[in-house]
């Protein structure tokens, strides 16, 4: 598997991640990025992640085998359209398109509106998560990270092995999942602990706007937990967006858990309090 | 200030850091351990926390100027009641006590039933959350961590400067609050945290458990989140015991965040949501 041009949609952290691991492994002729900014397009080629950028989406197109797109999923949902009426770029030729979306279920189906002759098959690279921009871009930034693959029914199997020997390639494990499943799934494990990252990150600054003092009290725990809240305001909105079903399981049951722990602390029952700690510590530990 | 024998009951990760800055600037002449298991009493010598240490605390306490108590608080308010009575060992002398417990409404009370001679100020060094065990300790542990001190109407002035010397001597910042004040600010800024961490790590246990595969799809982001829950299980049920209506209160009003957060996600408010998601991005960015 060798591409001739590959185009970058977003050659953010992640885009000129995979872009810089493409081509430090020789996997790409010509690496193309698209952005709005063109300071976003010249970092992504300071560091080696495109070869050249532009900013419109039919100069980045033509030639293309291959499209990344990493960008928030919304603005993804938009590009594929706007991809599919750019078909004529493509006449005769195959065009592999892909993503690192963070949730599947609605740009999948989005997908299914592409024309013939260009396979969709959607990606989820967990690698990442709190930094942004090209400027924070890695050639080994998959290297052991689990990429998720949300082929469906309706996707040629070609294409499909072609974006596991990428995911190998660059040193990912790759792990099928169907979209709706990937969704539940990050849901718990990603986005839920980005959620309570920014509530917490609220709450404390609401009181340390009523209280100052906050800060200096602020601890490397504090820090650990509200890291997750720096994240892009854009990406997320739109995970939140594209998400809702999956999002208002956990956070109701979370909530719930929250609504337990206040009864059990208020009635001060110290063994049950001892068996929550526990619990957490035990299976904690066994995920170091 | 220099001290002769100092009694550090309980060495673990906060005691024995506290016996090795000491011991490493030379100021005790003499560092003793107090511990339930031999074992944390050989670590802390072997890695210099202490010189010497005893399972029993007639042993311990004699001799002594400064004791340090760095157990679960409500270990280190028993060892007060059962320092009180052994106030015959110190005829004439004075002594100072100190803690690095986590709650300090509680144990600051308790210290109202020393007898006289006995000077307790409440200590709460900002450091060394997740780790425990005197195999983690560190002569510099408190280097530019804030120390909150915790004084009282009635706290002994000569006292309330000693500590806030060796406070200063270890590298510290302290920072004088009342011990309620204390309490209410550690709930929002540590003990929410970590209730947060724990619940979460209870909640993704869970799951895994129903339909395994979660942790091969958890990257740094949930690692950085559940970091705390593995903390001492004594510790935190000790700190949920005795920190109940702060306790209370936080987690109410981040209930009601999370309530607030699901309406807003199942409405499909993108303004809204870009909001909540920015002003945690502004205030993040802000403590950097």
């Amino acid at each position: 598997m060798k591409f001739g041009k590959v185009t970058i949609i977003g050659p953010g952290l992640i885009g000129a991640s995979f872009g810089l691991a493409l081509k430090s492994r020789g996997l790409a002729k010509e690496v193309v990025g698209l952005a709005r900014r063109k300071s976003t397009l010249q970092t992504a080629i300071a560091i080696g992640g495109i070869d050249r950028g532009t900013t419109k989406l039919e100069e980045a197109l033509p030639g293309a085998d291959l499209v990344f797109l990493s960008t928030p999923v919304l603005a993804a949902i938009d590009f594929l359209e706007k991809i599919s009426q750019l078909s004529h770029l493509f006449s005769g030729k195959k065009l592999l398109i892909t993503d690192a979306c963070s949730t599947k279920t609605e740009i999948v189906e989005a997908a299914g509106k592409l024309p013939p002759g260009m396979d969709f098959i959607g990606g989820h690279p967990m690698a990442g998560a709190e930094l942004t921009g090209p400027e924070h871009a890695r050639e080994n930034l998959f290297m052991g990270a689990t990429w998720i693959i949300t082929p469906t029914s309706d996707s040629e199997k070609k294409a499909v092995a072609v974006l596991q020997e990428i995911v190998a390639a660059l040193g990912g494990r790759s792990l099928q999942l169907s979209p709706e499943g990937h969704d539940q799934l990050v849901a718990s494990v990603s986005h839920l602990p980005h959620l309570l990252s920014v509530l917490l990150m609220e709450q404390a600054a609401e009181a340390e706007e009523e209280k100052p003092g906050i800060w200096q009290v602020a601890a490397s725990g504090f820090r650990d937990m509200t890291r997750l809240a720096g994240g892009s305001v854009e990406v997320w909105k739109d995970i939140c967006l594209t998400n809702k079903a999956a999002l208002q399981q956990v956070l109701e049951e979370f909530r719930s858990r929250l609504e337990g722990l206040e009864k059990t602390i208020a009635a001060g029952e110290a063994e049950a309090l001892e068996e929550i700690l526990k619990n957490a510590n035990l299976a904690r530990k066994r995920i170091e």
